[in-house]
């Protein structure tokens, strides 16, 4: 039996992850949850899975809720949510927030020697040389979820790290895939969230058009697997049907495939290295698929994969300024206030005017996110 | 470093075989092998390897060996072939000859206990009953060599036998995958020969366009990896770049890529669980390869994959009788005595007249493979 901890219990990835936990009760329960804004469904989620703690964004929210369930611990705001990510019945972490308020929580859990199932890529991102750090002392092991990070875990499982010679993410090529850079200046947000093979979250959707997402899932491998970035490679698979790859050094080429469903890998993060039944998910037919392709992704067409690999390539605080940047510009263009194509614009002016600092510490790099987040704002009216 | 026993090393696998061991001293050795009537090549493996022990077919080559090379044991026969297997310097057998010649070698070397790197498919398919029970009880390994059973072992890494719900072979399709049924009346050995993507001999060359060899591994992959022949299927996927796969039953599907080379499932064998580099074999690219195929494998079209999962199902002396026909049938078609489809016709007779023992010792085994050739040679003139 785990006792889960799950951060973002009511965005794509909770959600998902509290259907496993609904449909395995003798394998997993839920003893902390944190949820934003959304009063009506942490109240469901409470009601539902009898936790013992429970966070949410604003502490009037939690006096409401407290209100209504005395037996349950109530909190608020980033303290909340870092006390339930340490919550003490809790053996597993499953971080799904979005954004960089991921990161302090993923820490503490850490050093209280939880087991971390990360959905949340800013934490590795913004401080992959702290997290895996803290993560080797404590003896944790860090489990991804999102679904290119848990094909390679399943390719490395029985493996040894030595013979790894590159590892392969494949990109569905997100909203725009079929279009031309120049056709990309008037998209729409209704257009760019009408991704054709995955149904996430709206800021994860967007990044998938402008391919941050594919950026940040670069820098999170280069942390989770230990690699450099020459042996991280990025390849458009448009069906999304290979997750992921590994190619050892004899040659032989490991993958992970199956229908676009977030459960497998989130599951796969809670039951590893053993696996549980997931018998409504639809099996893989590729005889009915009938084809895979693969392309090249050009760094030109998709700037935000050239992006990634240098602020990767330079570390320090690089990847905190360019994926702040990319957060609050996602936002305005959610916003109606950046077109698309001004995503990118901020994130390369954000990491140009920036000066790096090496081997940052955690208030280094929130003050190089505040920063970023300030000069784009400067930008919108 | 491993000491290696290797049969049939003349043959395709056998020569590719000496090569990874060339190429890596440090790690393997050749202590034995046997060769067929090439008296010459077998004169180079000495020369080159400096083994203990040979074994060739015919008594006068080891003789004419024997004067050459005294200071190395030369034997012939079925004797000398299983005195190679067991020779006590070696740890480890590559078991590459053709045929059902290849199942009492491989039986007793796991009787003195060696790890069995077995590409001789007729030793499971004929006797995996007697073989899979014998490995059991010595505590014996056996590594699979051909790519498809690798492929099935590499996604096996890591993973516990229980969550496996299917194993899906990969079929090239073999020479005349883009012919129908009714266009196969005239082929001519030549043409059964050319194989689109695999450089092998010539009766597995033939068993690929008959899809006996897919038959021939459906059964040993049952043997293999424990599992019903309704967890096996078979799908034609026409690149042979996905070697094989395993679907687990959390519905994620582990697959194995990679350029058609042999020496890669070879080496796997040979270093498994670790891997050893392979400078000189192709890299994946599949941008360059820009598509994989995949289609239903009719079972009307390869009638040979219906007979063999039928054999299969039957089990007992069934498959040693298909296969034993089959052997037959593929020399008289090689011969210029049969024609294409009157192999699988020549296949189905024999299985047709057979009255099947069930869980045979290995005495009716060889009696069903005797009785099967003789009566597939009545109908040669």
């Amino acid at each position: 039996m785990k006792t889960i901890s799950l951060l973002g219990a009511t965005g794509s990835i909770g959600v998902q992850t509290l259907d496993i936990i609904r449909k395995n009760p003798e394998s997993f329960t839920l003893s902390a949850f944190s949820a934003g804004r959304n009063v009506d469904a942490a109240r469901q989620i409470i009601n539902e899975f009898m936790p013992d703690f429970v966070s949410v964004v604003d502490k009037d929210d939690a006096e409401r809720l407290q209100s209504e369930y005395p037996n349950v611990q109530i909190m608020h705001g980033s303290q909340g949510l870092e006390l339930a990510a340490v919550y003490y019945k809790a053996d597993t972490l499953v971080n799904a927030v979005i954004g960089s308020v991921g990161l302090q929580p993923t820490l503490s859990a850490i050093d209280s020697g939880k087991t971390i199932a990360i959905a949340n890529k800013e934490t590795l991102v913004t401080a992959g040389h702290i997290v895996t750090a803290a993560a080797k002392k404590a003896g944790v092991e860090l489990l991804p979820v999102d679904s290119e990070h848990s094909a390679i875990f399943q390719c490395m499982q029985g493996e040894r790290n030595k013979n790894v010679s590159r590892i392969i993410l494949t990109a569905s090529g997100g909203s725009f895939r079929d279009k031309k850079r120049e056709e990309l200046a008037d998209v729409t947000v209704a257009e760019t969230l009408n991704h054709p093979n995955w149904s996430m979250g709206a800021k994860i959707t967007v990044d998938s058009a402008t391919m941050m997402n594919k950026g940040l899932e670069v820098i999170e491998a280069h942390w989770l697997f230990s690699l450099p970035y020459d042996q991280i490679d990025v390849i458009l698979h448009r069906e999304s049907i290979i997750h992921s790859m590994v190619e050892f050094h004899d040659r032989s080429v490991m993958a992970q495939l199956g229908s676009p469903d977030m459960r497998v890998p989130i599951q796969y993060a809670l039951t590893w290295p053993d696996r549980l039944p997931l018998p409504d998910t639809m099996p893989l037919d590729l005889v009915e698929i009938g084809r895979l392709h693969f392309e090249k992704a050009d760094f030109n067409r998709y700037r935000m994969l050239h992006f990634a690999y240098e602020a990767g390539r330079t570390a320090g605080t690089m990847p905190a300024v360019m994926n702040a940047a990319n957060e609050e510009a996602v936002a305005a263009f959610l916003d109606g206030k950046l077109t698309f194509l001004q995503i990118e614009e901020m994130v390369e002016r954000a990491m140009e005017q920036h000066n790096v600092i090496l081997s940052p510490e955690l208030g280094a790099i929130m003050e190089s996110d505040a920063e970023a987040r300030a000069f784009v704002r400067s930008f919108l009216s």
